[in-house]
């Protein structure tokens, strides 16, 4: 048996053992950092704090000193177990059964990062060296508030003089079977609270009053209706969820002073969030004076706040990333994946302003579920994807 | 000083100076039969209970054991004060200041109590008897639930053997000033929750969850428009509110599982709560299968739960009930009232099942409000109307 982690099967068993759910470190940093040292790495740990939130240790590990320089991204911490009791094995036991190695974090994602930790430990193995530099951005904080993890050890790395040519973040991307799909791309998102502000009275007096309800309903329908665009080359069509409306009137016979609703939209590259706010105004304008369930009435009287947190869309244009990530895929897989950009959102967006960023992992289809499983036969295969990629990337990259 | 109570100041003092409030009796049921037994009248006093509700005292009283039979009809117990401390007098001290009487019922209702009391004192004072029956109805939780109050009051008097030929009901009718406004009916009304049933899911993967705001948006709408009617000759347009809408999701990335609304309908004599029942689910089965919003969807899933106490609409046709309350009127006021149909429920939609019902009073713009006052100049006023008024419908009914 090697010194090295080359074993990705060994690898996860360990990572699983560490019970580090959110925003609990559980040992899994401190693994991963025995796994990196004998390789040659110099691993740093990284503690993050934020007034209102949970401390959270992160992990960022470099090996090589000269340029090109890859990066891997990932987290180590996990989701709850949720009801252990419905476990068919203890969560944190790594057990295999049936050819399925079963805990919290197997594909989610730990066991992307026990593949990649193995794949780079059969390539440095295998040449004694790597054509450049290769790090592991690795954060505690995926699965929870994402305010201490990624943003803040990108910035921190940033700042010591750190710059990537590129970036694989190992989350689960595979919907059915292992080759499938690769992200190349996010929609955005952005939120926002609508309030219609009305005039409180006695439902049997509707004239004396003015119903918020009716406001909140036409404003909300003018947000989702028409489509805002059919899609584009890379994207979907963008989509609006009205996610909750609320009144909070208990009395039949009051109409209520207020009325509010929220909204989610994921866009695509015919927006950004400045061209998607304006439109969203635009929208609501025009509802607002519109006499529809309110004849003879002033326009709706309303006010929206955004999310401060909005998500720019992105879509990498790599052809040395795509193309290295997907020839590994189709040469080990026998299958063309497909460049996708459907889904959430991912850390690849605060990625994407240091360097090109795709992301490929294990199948995700027992995510955050109980019995959380991979096929062991799924881990060597991604660590043979991993390590083709690797050295298909460096290739591309040095030249 | 008369023995009797013919000064209706003097009467709504002594009201006022009990603090009714709902569902305390106050002292003001005591007050009132301290004022009808000197004038003959047989007074009971009637204790109803139902668990889950307050017990409420309420009087019945007689005067006469022959036809015709008329009963006035009303309420001593009187909302809350509010802010004590912005009253500029007491409110129950039934001060005097300005030409106006000021305290909690003034006008709502104990006013109209004191004014009925010095007609029908009067009228005995001056003829020695009545020229048939008259009888007080007077509840202790008009203000309240409603459940311990003028339903029970008429069954006990029912079951007992009592029969009416006309009602008055003494509320406030007037808007603006005294002899404006008759009511010779009410709209009804009708309640009920909607609940859409949706798929809960991601809001980055709205094709696998199903929405229920757009559900509840969409049959909402349907409930609001088009209009149900046009109004009709005694009646305004029924006109539908959605009183509130919840959903109560927190989540900004989750569509939720279920959305409500609860609607109130006020609904005129094109319509009785079976046929506006009927409508209502038409709209909504049509809306539901209806695709804006909801492209290549199945139809919405929705259910609805009915109001267990809707109120029928009424407009009572006794034009000798009617003509000698307007005839009397005018000649005191020299205004000719409107004949109407308008605002909320009232007890008289449980009286009309025993007999024809009109309700006029005093004004009622400071109801419910701190300060609430009565003009002195009114109480005498009214008092004169309604003498006028118990002469007249004798003399009418008794033909």
């Amino acid at each position: 048996m090697s010194a090295f982690a080359t074993d990705p099967v060994a690898n996860l068993q360990t990572l699983i053992r560490c019970p580090s759910v959110t925003p609990a470190e559980g040992g899994a940093l401190s693994a991963l950092a025995a796994m990196l040292e004998p390789l040659g790495f110099t691993v740093s740990r990284v503690m993050a704090e934020e007034e209102g939130t949970p401390d959270i240790e992160n992990l960022y590990a470099r090996h090589g000193a000269s340029g090109p320089h890859l990066m891997f991204a990932g987290h180590t911490d996990v989701v709850p177990v949720g009801d252990e009791a419905a476990w068919s094995h203890p969560p944190f036991a790594a057990a295999i059964a049936g050819n399925m190695l079963y805990g919290r974090g197997a594909v989610d994602m730990k066991g992307g990062i026990a593949c990649f930790v193995a794949a780079v430990a059969r390539v440095i193995e295998k040449n004694g060296a790597l054509p450049g530099s290769l790090s592991f951005l690795i954060t505690g904080d995926e699965e929870g508030p994402a305010i201490n993890g990624t943003i803040k050890l990108l910035q921190w790395a940033a700042e010591k003089g750190e710059r990537w040519d590129a970036c694989l973040v190992g989350e689960p991307t595979n919907p059915d079977r292992l080759g499938d799909m690769i992200k190349i791309g996010r929609r955005g998102s952005l939120s926002g609270l609508l309030t219609v502000h009305g005039v409180q009275g006695h439902a049997a007096y509707p004239h004396l009053a003015d119903n918020p309800v009716r406001g909140i309903i036409k404003l909300t329908e003018a947000l989702m209706h028409p489509a805002f665009d059919g899609g584009t080359e890379n994207f979907q069509p963008s989509n609006l969820e009205v996610t909750t409306i609320d009144v909070g009137n208990a009395a039949t016979n009051v109409i209520p002073a207020k009325a509010t609703a929220k909204f989610n939209i994921r866009f695509n590259d015919s927006w950004t969030v400045e061209t998607l706010r304006a439109e969203i105004l635009r929208r609501l304008e025009k509802a607002a004076a519109d006499e529809t369930l309110r004849p003879g009435r002033q326009p709706i009287r309303y006010d929206i706040q955004w999310s401060d947190r909005p998500s720019h869309v992105f879509l990498t244009r790599s052809a040395a990333l795509i193309e290295s990530l997907s020839g590994a895929i189709t040469r080990i897989t026998g299958r063309t994946p497909e460049l996708s950009t459907t889904g959430g959102t991912s850390d690849a967006r605060y990625i994407k302003d240091y360097c090109p960023v795709v992301e490929f992992g294990l199948v995700g289809q027992t995510m955050h579920m109980v019995d959380e499983c991979v096929a062991v036969a799924d881990l060597e295969k991604l660590t043979e994807i991993y390590q083709a990629f690797i050295e298909d990337w460096f290739r591309h990259a040095g030249l």
